[in-house]
């Protein structure tokens, strides 16, 4: 596909990818779970999210001139940790939520103990998709993915999150859970999509962090915009929630105006670092567009 | 350590071993996690159990002429995927039991919600130990948890477990649902440990898998036998829980004299598998011994 394919066209060719991808990694021939179990671990994945920790990974792997195909494990296996914490997430210890993507969350479909088990498989699963990966080292592609998604990473974010639960973080210790709770895999997507390509400069490989802190703060701030403005039919989950379960948001803290204009700002940051690829990573720079300007 | 010390002052040395690894890979150091998360990812890890995998892992490496030194993050890695799996299975929407090694399970000591994503950031932990194992092929390694743990294996098991609850698997079914829930991750143990040492045959190789075969279900019908015949104190979980859950196990199936005669057997077939060692693999004799006569 050239460089110069429009955005719109490069996403929803890259989106048809991982779902091709996704629906082999968690196909009985490919992995002949427990009939239950993967039906419940294929409904949590399978038929919904714009998959923006793929796309990620598509675009910083092509920033290293990787092939697409280079890319799909490591895609995938971002895609079904994103997948898990969500199902984990949805369970009634948690954010007790029976509505994702539109749809009954897992456990309402399936059960507790089948999501519970669901959600473990699929961290799992990713870990064995990564070992399969296009990258050099996947050995330390595994630890990364590992730390990105455990206790100093997502998981731990997530922790936080529940302890924060009721009273107020301010700006900077929210953004502290947030770096946590989505950036670290939002940074592992993309180190991971690059490292299918070329060998990055130490330089190359810095901006590409300073992206991914960006754009991560980014997402989470239009997230609790999507939050506030948006409705169930649009954003496919309950909306209000975050306000409802007084759960401290950017827009509580900022305000609306202050929320979007931070996100703007961390838009702008994000695609000035990367300078050090002069051009060569125009997909990163228009996928921060899409996140911030996007209304699902 | 000469192989001539006997097998209580081995396994006495190699326990020690384990836990030092496993407080280190668990410590606020290597893995600076929030507070509250970390005590519980180490209240359900240190201080308690037998430590059977890393054992096997340790004993199967040293028949690969593999230093301790070199097993000790593998040895972890499985440790870890076992206790995630035990903090998950307690949950109340799983076996709901509320003593776990003689303590409070995860979730009673620390909410639910932490319990939960202490299980999740320990599975992630344990991928990040066998990113940083002695292994030739890390990344193959990483893959050989990952299916271990997953869908066809420990998850899988416990899945298939959970839909037989309340009706009877035949003796077949029931040896095919262990060897998923308990079995993948034995041999998984065994596996690991075996690929921080000399690359050995493939017979060698095969060997191992028939000594975790006949182990690992041997190890399942002890536990069975044990929970008829032990008392909550002698096995630091609820006693005959099985049967008040109506579980099939091998002592429902076979009788307690049928169960008893069958682990032999399997002892027996174990210890006949490792002849393609020839002697070198006298650590897992020992522990076939071990595992079989417990009763803890």
């Amino acid at each position: 596909m050239h460089s110069d394919v429009p955005f719109a066209v490069w996403s929803r060719e890259r989106q048809r990818r991982i779902e091709d991808a996704l629906v082999h990694a968690l196909s009985s021939d490919a992995m002949p779970a427990p009939v239950q179990l993967g039906e419940a671990m294929r409904y949590a994945v399978l038929g919904g999210g714009k998959r923006v920790r793929p796309l990620l990974a598509y675009a910083a792997g092509e920033a290293a001139a990787a092939d697409p195909a280079a890319i799909d494990s490591c895609a995938a296996a971002v895609e079904l940790i994103h997948a898990y914490s969500l199902v984990h997430d949805d369970l009634p210890c948690m954010d007790d939520d029976a509505l994702r993507r539109g749809k009954p969350s897992c456990h309402v479909a399936f059960g507790e103990a089948t999501a519970l088990l669901a959600g473990d498989a699929l961290q799992a699963r990713a870990f064995a998709l990564i070992a399969q990966g296009g990258m050099q080292d996947r050995g330390s592609a595994c630890a990364l993915l590992a730390d990105a998604a455990g206790a100093c990473g997502m998981a731990g974010g997530q922790a936080i999150d529940i302890e924060a639960s009721g009273r107020t973080l301010d700006v900077s210790d929210s953004a502290a859970m947030h770096r946590m709770k989505t950036g670290a895999l939002i940074r592992a997507s993309v180190q991971l999509g690059a490292r299918c390509g070329e060998p990055l400069s130490l330089a190359e490989t810095e901006a590409l962090d300073a992206f991914a802190e960006a754009i991560g703060l980014a997402f989470q701030i239009v997230d609790d915009l999507l939050d506030v403005e948006g409705d169930a039919g649009m954003i496919g989950k309950t909306a209000g929630k975050d306000a409802a379960n007084a759960k401290p948001t950017f827009v509580s803290l900022l305000g609306l105006a202050g929320a979007r204009s931070r996100a703007e700002t961390l838009r702008s940051d994000a695609q000035s670092a990367l300078a050090p690829f002069a051009g060569r990573a125009r997909r990163l720079s228009e996928l921060a567009d899409w996140i911030v300007a996007r209304e699902f």
